[in-house]
């Protein structure tokens, strides 16, 4: 994304409850449903003790649009309800990218 | 960090080479002494098919600082050597966060 700086970064730190209570199957949706918003840039996510997700977007707008998703909407209400002891969201401006690859051909 | 803000970000978004060849040694150490720089907020690491490991700071030159540091200079090094196949790493301001906990009393 680094023809894009800034851009924007949506940092999503959660504390998952116990049990799957439909958790993975809306995390798929989501990710699948974040894919295809305007100013959608990239998604990364990675889970052990605590699971953190990354979103990138063009603008704030963009994620302001995101974030008031009928879908979207009713997947953060269940997370309060059932999925998430605890979260943090970050809303972030990215600034600098710096990217390393072993096989330069790739 | 919510009475911080707007403070910084660093995200890092690995791929591992195979083998651990003294990496979660590293890892640890690493951790350990961002901990203790001045300007260190916090820190949030987690691994599955990528990893994402996310350290916050007060300021621009916080991350500056500890990016020169001689220690992590030799970790940086050995991470493109031996540990890393793919790695970006992103510069953030945080602008704003929100939080959410199950337990209020917590």
């Amino acid at each position: 994304m680094k023809g894009f700086t800034p851009y924007y970064a949506v940092i999503f730190t959660t504390v998952r409850a116990e049990g799957d209570l439909g958790y993975a199957e809306m995390a798929d949706r989501m990710e699948a449903l974040a894919r295809v918003q305007p100013g959608f840039l990239g998604f990364e996510t990675a889970r052990s003790e605590i699971g953190i997700s990354v979103s990138y977007w063009k603008s704030l707008d963009d994620i302001a649009r995101w974030k008031e998703n009928a879908q979207h909407l009713e997947a953060q209400r269940t997370g309060r309800e059932k999925w998430y002891e605890h979260y943090t969201l970050r809303i972030c401006r990215v600034e600098r990218e710096y990217g390393f690859n072993r096989d330069p051909q790739e």
